[in-house]
């Protein structure tokens, strides 16, 4: 079996293959806590009317932002500290995020779909390999169309969990780089990115160490099958 | 002072700049070990056809690979192991190679070019701080279009001496990413990436370990002022 790393989304690329999503700062971290403090049911929608609509339809909380806040009429933001049980437990959601959003949408020609960060590597690793043997994409949102050093980071640990988990697998590249990377000191490399020192710049210090911590969530958001955006917690 | 990294060549985007080629498999290790033997003059030149006419016109030798291999017609080929004192002292030669010299050719608009390896990354980056305070940009020459973690590597390697240097400098995401990536072991990075494969299985191990060794070299590949394609070596 074949594990890639995409830096940024390809859309044609990953047709057919089992596909997690990175945005470690912060959706999928995020969708991550939110599965841990048992939100039941999750939509991905990157554009921000479509999500006020689905948000209704569903009976759903609308969490999300732009430059790093959530906009009016939200419930929420994208911060994964910001979130109890007592708000999240039993409910749904509807996350219409910069960065994360869109690269879900971006994968809408995966097969299986799943949402992975640094706090469940393991898990999200496990999970990639219950469903396939053949081709795992771990694909990176980015932020603005540039690669994000958290979102490599946060590939680099899955890749090497998935390495320990499955020995045989072939790496591409892109893979062995994003490895590397996660064998640097994770909390000093998300306080050194870009969008880590926009977070930290807008208040969110706690976001960095949340986001930081390794193989502590034992949910995955993955994708319900037949639908496009539709998200459920699995516990591998 | 701004550093940043290009995981391929990208011509607009070095335009000014002062540039560093890294080709690790092996066009710029070759280049630099050229220097250490005392090559005067290094023309690139892509396109086989122009570089026999180059090389007929500037009395040189002809080098370089398609396949790993030297063309018909050439003097030698691409591996940093094969070339001796005796052959190249005072000698110039063209350089036609897959990826690297394709790289060069794409670098044309930058204002200084230099070619960087992990061999010279000390001496590379203390030539590219003599020439600016401006921007760095460190480019990955890839292959065949994608990312290549050798290139990762050297690119992450100067960047670290670059930081050692200029501690004030402004990393970009995709620098600190390659900067990570340099803090693995260099020799199993360089044997695990698809190239690298590809060279031992061809035949070239020596070429692995002789372009993973890093800042044993003093010279620097630099681009001779007003010319677009003619190399010199320089000590700083």
């Amino acid at each position: 079996m074949r594990v890639s790393v995409d830096l940024l989304p390809d859309a044609d690329a990953v047709a057919g293959a089992t596909v997690v999503v990175v945005d470690v700062l912060r959706m999928t971290t995020t969708a991550t806590v939110l599965a841990d403090l048992g939100l039941v049911h999750l939509a991905v929608v990157a554009d921000v009317e479509r999500a006020h609509a689905r948000a209704r339809a569903d009976g759903a909380l609308l969490l999300g932002e732009r430059g790093t806040r959530p906009l009016p009429g939200f419930d929420g933001g994208n911060s994964p500290a910001e979130f109890s049980a007592a708000q999240v437990r039993g409910r749904a959601a509807v996350m219409c995020t910069s960065n994360g959003s869109a690269a879900v949408e971006a994968c809408a020609a995966a097969e299986h779909l799943l949402l992975g960060c640094l706090r469940n590597g393991e898990a999200v690793a496990r999970r990639a390999l219950d469903l396939t043997r053949g081709h795992i994409r771990v694909v990176c949102a980015g932020t603005a169309g540039r690669l994000s050093l958290d979102d490599v980071a946060g590939a680099g640990h899955i890749v090497a969990m998935l390495a320990a988990m499955a020995p045989e697998v072939e790496f591409d590249d892109t893979a062995l780089t994003a490895r590397a990377t996660a064998g640097g000191h994770i909390p000093g490399l998300l306080a050194a990115s870009r969008h880590g020192r926009t977070l930290f710049a807008a208040g969110f210090a706690d976001d960095l160490l949340l986001a930081a911590q390794r193989d502590v969530s034992p949910g995955v958001m993955e994708r319900v099958a037949g639908s496009r955006d539709a998200f459920r917690p699995m516990r591998p």
